[in-house]
């Protein structure tokens, strides 16, 4: 008889810019008021659902690393191990990174395709940054090849860099090998990158897949790393009112 | 020419019990709001001395862990690694754990030799715990044999478990090898034997040194561990403060 093992895997609670309606990427913009709070509902999510993780993974960007802190608060398990890699990190929207999503809408003369094209098709690339010593933010100094850190990302640029680590230090070691139940907290474009990888999702129907802010998703594998069953989210309603508000984003002006 | 590499250490800001005046150890106690405000004002302090530690070390007590995520907070260094290890937990207090210290003061018959020979001779035992498997505590799991898991510890008994781990991790490794500033966030216990070790403070010597709450204190070594001039607070007015009201603590009724 096999084990199951579980996976716990949330998008950070609401940044200043989520809230601003601004594409963020790799700048470490702090959670807002309420994303904290989303962070405190998420732990409580947890806990209801009775799943105690054994440890915290992390991107190195602080909006997910305090999500996660809260969360291990609100659990009682602030002593679990937190591992924080920019292998988790955002994707990187490169130079629409601090842009309003909206005035890129308006820029791309209000065309909805372009725009959706760019922000969620599998191969969708934003203008890249121009070349500029990544060096000079500390948190990557501990990468030595300064080449394979991003300008701008695809989604497939993502996962090149995610599901390897992904599968080979959470999935087969963390999961499989220690029997351990994983809590990722991380952001959108690495939660539908996960989605797709472990719900064996096509390049055409990802662009479909939202993410809402905040409401913990449950994997649930076998000792192959199978799905079990379908994931879920430990709040269906409040995911599906997020998962709307996201889809939309930018389309509209302001705030959404 | 040889490096400079520097040790930041701190005791964790003031936890309920420390202003309920109670023996606390291993008991995981969470940090009172003067606690995170004290733990904001060593972030700026460390800030201000234009400090900027590479790594954080924490015990697996959430009044250090706690402490430590703000001081990163503060200093805009989330992405820091942070690791959590029993190796700096606080003395553990034995049957004293969860006992108000006044009220053991007045047991001993008014004694003040022997309270303060269990609390400062640098071999005074507490009362131990009788066995109990000390597996039913989560956090410390990962130690596979449980023999080695404390029931009550002298200062000396503190120094066999943290020593061996702080001088080839910590200073030797971290430090001296990899050149990184080093940020601890641990008890008064282990500062305490942390001061005995870098400055060779004799068994009788440490019983008359005692630790503030919230004040980071600064080693300085050179390659081979050596301290190149005094450690130092970096508020020192702070610092006497807290020394003055630690040293009485119990000596009378209440919180001081």
């Amino acid at each position: 008889m096999g084990g199951v093992f579980k996976l716990i895997i949330l998008r950070h609670g609401e940044s200043q810019w989520n809230h601003e309606n601004k594409f963020c990427g790799w700048i470490d913009i702090p959670l807002s008021e309420k994303g904290k709070q989303e962070a405190r509902y998420a732990g409580e999510l947890i806990q209801r659902a009775g799943l105690s993780p054994d440890i915290l993974y992390t991107s190195k960007l602080q909006r997910s690393i305090e999500t996660g802190f809260i969360i291990l608060k609100v659990l009682n398990r602030s002593w679990l191990d937190h591992i924080k890699t920019w292998r988790l990190n955002e994707r990187h929207y490169g130079k629409l990174q601090g842009r309003d999503k909206h005035q890129v809408f308006m820029e791309l003369g209000q065309n909805k395709e372009k725009f959706q094209y760019i922000r969620r098709n599998f191969r969708g690339l934003p203008p890249l940054v121009d070349f500029k010593d990544p060096s000079i933010d500390e948190k990557y100094l501990d990468i030595l090849n300064k080449q394979i850190l991003p300008k701008g990302e695809s989604l497939a640029m993502v996962m090149d860099r995610l599901i390897p680590f992904f599968k080979y230090e959470i999935l087969d070691n963390q999961m499989i090998q220690l029997n351990k139940t994983v809590l990722i907290v991380t952001h959108g474009s690495v939660v539908r990158s996960l989605i797709k990888y472990l719900n064996k999702v096509s390049d055409d129907d990802i662009s479909k897949i939202n993410v809402p802010t905040g409401v913990p998703l449950v994997f649930e594998m076998d000792d192959h790393g199978d799905l079990i069953k379908p994931y879920y989210y430990l709040d269906k309603e409040k995911a599906e009112e997020g998962i709307e508000k996201v889809k939309n984003e930018g389309l509209a002006k302001g705030p959404l």
